[in-house]
């Protein structure tokens, strides 16, 4: 079996505590980088609006990961999809992706909106969004997620 | 010191053999399924019309990892930014990632447009993409991001 490690780079911090699914649109996270990772490594990232965040949902439990199929928020409402299908925290491998807006950067630390993931999560990678990496022509979507994303972003 | 163990959920097959920076626009890339991972994980994918795609870039020599910052491509023509500005694949973690569009499924295989890896790349995530979760507000890059994408989705 391959198997390959990972580690943080950096940790979020902010004021959700706990995981909970709606209402992210207002909060705000600082990512602090690990000692072990140079400030460098930010050099010239404040040029960029928006960022890809990859993390780990840390707190899973593995026992609860989903290598199938299943109702999106375990909503029996919603219609039973592939964890590939649905971006629900249960997943193999336990990595969140969120892009997010960089408000400032201070040292070893930024200041993000739109990152959807709980105070103390590890950070595993950051790329800079350019809009030659956005989705090419017109995005469709089943209306199930319509459900799922209603108060996502709500302030 | 914090680590935690990754492994592929599928794999990548196309005709670039070899890491290349550019004329990525025509590389049409199946992805199949590992055995321990259900079919039914993708149930439903065929539903959206595109996907995120995180993988790992195995083929990135240890002693090559950036933590600082360096000239993208090694390019000294352009300026020096952090390993985190920029998307290159000698970063920590070795982790790449793609927004695709997906052509079609067959049973455990995706068949995608887009997803700049070489053969047999271990794939460690799929998300569907929503609309909700791309950019919001205007994107801002800098100018020497224009010269590194010049050809890369060249046919």
């Amino acid at each position: 079996m391959i198997m390959f490690s990972i580690k943080p780079i950096a940790h979020a911090y902010n004021e959700r505590k706990e995981m909970t699914d709606d209402n992210w649109g207002k909060v705000e996270t600082k990512i602090v980088l690990v000692q072990d990772i140079s400030e460098d490594s930010l050099a010239g990232i404040e040029s960029f609006s928006h960022l890809e965040v990859i993390f780990y949902f840390h707190r899973v439990k593995k026992e609860k990961i989903v290598t199938e199929a299943r109702h999106p928020r375990n909503n029996k409402n919603l219609p039973i999809v592939g964890i590939f299908a649905q971006r629900g925290k249960n997943r193999p491998n336990q990595l969140g992706l969120s892009t997010v807006r960089l408000l400032r950067r201070e040292g070893r630390d930024l200041y993000v909106l739109g990152l959807d993931c709980i105070d103390e999560t590890p950070i595993i990678d950051i790329k800079p969004v350019m809009k030659e990496f956005l989705p090419q022509g017109s995005i469709v979507q089943p209306t199930w997620t319509n459900d799922v994303m209603k108060n996502y972003w709500n302030k």
